[in-house]
């Protein structure tokens, strides 16, 4: 891998302070971070002037359906059971595994111009997704995706199978198991999925109280809340990291943060299906990780974490006040906390050692003109526009905002997309 | 003024049907919307060739305080009391009528990136900013901001002298009698705004139950709520535009509904200070025309009018269901609802004989494929990247996301932002 020498480059150090630094980039880590790099550091290496430039973590996306990027608009404003019935299932039905391939590739495309490097796949045919990771330079936890109600006896066997297998697990693409959630998925298959991601040392993602409905289901079902079930099954651990967790009770939130489980938000995905607010500020208090997700783009519909960064914080302040979730804090919640819960454990951060995951910021964008504070300007008033570089495992993904190939996945995916909505 | 015939350009007719047709503008106006323009129609014309392109309403931004990009990201996550005393105000207290023309620059810089072409004003030495907006090509309806608590007697009278003389309206400047709220304006005052406005035929725009502790106070020194008072004062009309409207009874939806009057939703800004959640719901419910405006830079932190879209149109879904506020109403109150309550009558839609204020959007985006639906797209996945050009009146004020003079406007911006900040 080629080294990579970032010259002049802003970082935020503590609190609002700023200052440029050399940054040498080599076996895709943060070599060194320094004042200025030695003639030994620069040999060899790709020289980029940065002094347009700040560095920021790369956003990790805690919770996505990647290949959905296919269905985005195709419906919209309307009540969850019409949507899913009536376009979203019968659309789903028609797709094939190259559309899933097309779909994923336009997503990861998509990812990377929003300065997402890292995303968590609960969807089908798992391997075209894998194949697109890899090819297109970026990180995933992809799902083997368990349901007995979405899946024929068949296919249940063959996920099982898969997972004992770690077939095309890599440096970049780690398998997850991910049952659908305790309402697609009987108890005796979430305790097989909890039994394998023990033996095999996976983790486990699921869709976790996400509507009151849901909710209410289980304790009908079950006589407790998703939460307390996954607790009585023996799934709720260190290593189980679930999506949404919009309805918690007070019990739930001490449940889950004691088991030291890790809540994936995804709000613009909740608030536009209107189940929820997420109760940030009860998680917080409570002591609950919080990660952040997009959810696919049927519902929400991009795969932006910075839309999700700045409207977490917006929703934790309006909740409880001014001073919650600061923008520091609601960073975190889009990069380094991903990373963690996900066992990326060198990851989510401008550090010495750290893996070389990061975006080049264009502080000549007029969003973060004046810069007073450079994270508060990044996480308050930048958007994708603001993002004109993008490095994942120390390899440019994005450069000047141009993806290479990226003019035949859109061309591909919209001939796809046109295709199903006709078929 | 120069023709402009934009060539194949895609717009969405009814529901999600689109297609591609000529746009010719001429004397500001879009002057034929046809299947393609004759010999005679593109004589004189600049001929753009629009095929990558969608052709959306511009922006108008119903509240701002433009001049305060220069305290963007200056202080944050703070309670209100405490952000305003201790950082705004004795940030504010420094600036003088040149500063306010370089912040001005900023704000209407930031705005023509991100599709705005007018915003309402309300800050001070109105002058400066009068003249960046006939300067840089947009519209805009500036406040002679009325407060006997923020100015001295003297600054006092000078403002309503100037409201008897109108001095610098023009086309695409208007000005407006924006008594501040009723907490910063006594009542004497606020009668003599009303009085002003209705001899010299100006709209009334003001701050209205932003805080419950507004409410709460005016209801202590007046036995009523803003609103109320406002009706007291025969202020309440057609041609009152009030900012916020967070905090309203039943009773205020209804007198201010069946006045007519026009709600400015700022929903970033109420979040962000923990103001609460506008309660677009029942705003709808009882008929109150709905506006959006971003509010200030220090409070948001960005001028960018989609975000307001977005997030109005999930904090709808969220408040009551997921059919609640569709796209298309969304883009509306961004649009042709703001133009109409600054008496724009015939802007914020593309239509023949409609003012020539137009995005062209770039359907190559990757947020903007597949494209099932171009306004379910623009509203619910694009951002600032994907537009392209921006129209006002008839002329570009942007093209390809390049806009003449801003590294100029940015580099004084930085200058002075930091003097400032240092002083």
């Amino acid at each position: 891998m080629k080294k990579i020498a970032l010259k002049s480059v802003t970082l935020q150090a503590e609190g609002a302070c700023m200052s440029k630094k050399d940054i040498l980039i080599e076996g895709g880590r943060f070599a060194r971070i320094c004042e200025s790099l030695s003639p030994q550091d620069l040999d060899g290496a790709e020289v980029v002037d940065c002094s347009r430039f700040a560095i920021l973590p790369a956003f990790y996306n805690g919770h996505t359906h990647a290949a959905m990027t296919l269905v985005r608009g195709y419906a919209d404003d309307m009540e969850l059971g019409r949507w899913l019935t009536q376009y979203i299932w019968p659309f789903e039905a028609k797709l094939t595994a190259g559309d899933i391939e097309i779909g994923s590739r336009l997503a990861v495309l998509e990812m990377i111009k929003s300065g997402t490097v890292f995303f968590a796949d609960m969807y089908w045919h798992r391997e075209q997704t894998m194949k697109v990771v890899e090819e297109m330079g970026v990180r995933a936890a992809i799902g083997v995706t368990i349901s007995d109600l979405l899946s024929s006896p068949e296919v249940l066997e063959q996920n099982f199978e898969f997972l004992k297998n770690h077939t095309g697990e890599s440096e970049r693409v780690k398998l997850v198991v991910m049952p659908h959630s305790v309402y697609a998925v009987g108890n005796q298959v979430l305790k097989r999925c909890v039994e394998v991601a023990r033996s095999e040392g996976y983790l486990i993602h699921t869709h976790l109280s996400e509507t009151l409905k849901e909710v209410n289901d289980c304790k009908e079902k079950y006589g407790c809340s998703p939460v307390e079930f996954w607790d009585k099954l023996g799934g709720l651990n260190e290593r189980f990291i679930a999506a949404h967790c919009v309805h918690f009770s007070d019990e739930d939130v001490r449940l889950f943060a004691g088991a030291g489980a890790t809540a994936v938000l995804n709000p613009c995905s909740n608030l536009k299906l209107s189940s929820g607010i997420p109760p940030i500020p009860a998680l917080m208090a409570g002591g609950v990780k919080l990660a952040l997700g997009t959810d696919g783009a049927s519902s929400n519909n991009n795969l932006d974490m910075h839309e999700e960064m700045k409207l977490a914080a917006l929703l934790a302040k309006v909740s409880a006040s001014a001073e919650t979730l600061p923008a520091g804090e609601a960073l975190k919640m889009a990069t380094v906390n991903v990373a963690r819960a996900y066992g990326l454990c060198d990851a989510g951060e401008i550090r010495e050692g750290a893996l070389a995951d990061a975006l080049l910021v264009d502080l000549d964008n007029e969003r973060m003109v004046p810069c007073h504070d450079l994270v508060s300007n990044w996480v308050y008033s930048g958007d994708s526009s603001c993002i004109d570089s993008v490095i994942c495992n120390g390899q440019f993904v994005m450069r000047g905002r141009h993806v290479d190939g990226e003019e035949e996945i859109k061309e591909a995916a919209r001939a796809c997309a046109k295709r199903l909505a006709n078929a």
